[in-house]
């Protein structure tokens, strides 16, 4: 997918919601659990009751891998039934030396039609390059995570000033392109998000942490929008568990809609 | 596996070989692409010809996952293969947020039976010590990498003084213990092991580099061994692209017998 298309499918759809698919058994409606592939029935009623709500969805591998090789099936089906419009990133954190990281780019750009990979950026430049060698294909590079482990070298300063993770914006962006790059930014670091703008003021970021780890909307959209728009805003469990009984497609689309409020004046 | 059962391998074998199994379908023996599964085949018969020879075996995730759901499968088949007390490195490169993290560890150390992971730190705590709640499993972080692209960010000086990758091996050996972690440390950049050994004196190091990629042996076991021996040095491409005739494990055999006669004299 080009960058025009991601901006105009954000502007059709006012929205900028990405959906992580982060399907844990243990958290699956009982109801699914005698299906023959509960996960593969549960992402695929996520993804019908959502689409037209959302401009992204993120698969979180390990959550498939967690399930073994009938995981990773289940993962190549659900690619395929993500509309074709819609953005489809692979939440992998991969990253490896050249040759290695090539095959990785194989396995989510050739094997499947994933659009984006998440990549971690510690082993540098050839970690990231090979995965840019794809037409309208992208990379995420981690910058400045959700997490609470997030502080601990993200945040280290550095002797010639700044902090590790504005290092990594700033070098990694020069490996790439607006079109082909964006960075990973956590909601639950609101404030950061002016001097990450002060870094890339035109790359789109994918934002996690609004919803179940504690993220503000309004925070994110005032300090992290960029002139067009700039951001995919992800929520996982608060969308996809936000019921544990037969109707919890419908009450997903419920959370994905709550999230839409919050976002259309900024889009507008 | 625990520390001491390693080291008593190492001992026996007169061995601190890892060969790394990163199976390319464009590399592999002519012969064997007639086969069912010809990776499957080439993996089995490198193990066949090699495993009294080395104490470690580590597939290269990217690898399996480029050949898609029939690469899993065949990695699961590769993991179950390899004798029982030679030891199981997924070089996966993984890390994410704790629940993540906890799937992925599932994945590796529940669905697969591998020893241990190879993790990027970038995350923090959170992303690595889910891995180190399985009873002897270990996790292997990455400290300097052999890759071009190490400079890129490992090396930068830190406001504190020291560079990243030492602030990595001191704050993150802090999460675990010498029984359940190790680091990778690149042969290529054999003058640093002194400095690695001021901070890790009794961790072991997971040494990629040594054939392919150039490294030397000799400065590696100068400065990088620990009383224990310390030190699993990696080959991949140098052992399984030895010939590409019907040979080939024949050579490979010899390539790995050539690393421990240059390795002997150290663990002797």
């Amino acid at each position: 997918m080009t960058r025009k298309d991601m901006i105009a499918q954000i502007l059709h759809k006012q929205s900028a919601l990405c959906i992580g698919l982060d399907p844990e058994l243990s958290k699956l409606p009982a109801h699914l659990l005698s299906r023959k592939n509960p996960t593969l029935d549960f992402c695929k009623e996520i993804i019908d009751s959502t689409n037209d709500l959302c401009v992204a969805y993120k698969p979180n591998l390990a959550f498939f891998e967690a399930q073994g090789t009938r995981g990773w099936d289940t993962l190549v089906e659900i690619v395929e039934y993500i509309p074709e419009q819609i953005f489809k990133i692979a939440d992998a954190k991969r990253g490896d030396i050249g040759n290695t990281s090539k095959k990785y780019a194989d396995a989510f750009f050739k094997q499947m039609n994933f659009d984006a990979v998440t990549v971690a950026p510690y082993m540098g430049i050839d970690s990231v390059t090979p995965f840019l060698e794809y037409d309208d294909k992208w990379v995420i590079v981690l910058g400045l995570t959700s997490n609470a482990g997030s502080s601990d070298f993200q945040r280290l300063k550095l002797e010639k000033g700044g902090t590790l993770y504005e290092e990594v914006l700033r070098k990694s962006s020069e490996w790439g392109s607006i079109d082909n790059m964006m960075f990973v930014v956590g909601a639950t670091h609101a404030e950061d998000f002016l001097r990450v703008r002060d870094i890339l003021p035109d790359h789109f970021l994918l934002v996690p942490g609004v919803g179940a780890q504690g993220g503000d909307m309004d925070s994110v959209f005032s300090n992290g929008m960029s002139k067009d728009v700039g951001l995919l805003i992800n929520a996982s469990r608060s969308i996809l568990y936000a019921s544990s009984d037969e109707n919890y497609a419908e009450l997903a689309r419920v959370e994905a809609q709550k999230m839409n409020e919050q976002m259309v004046r900024y889009i507008n």
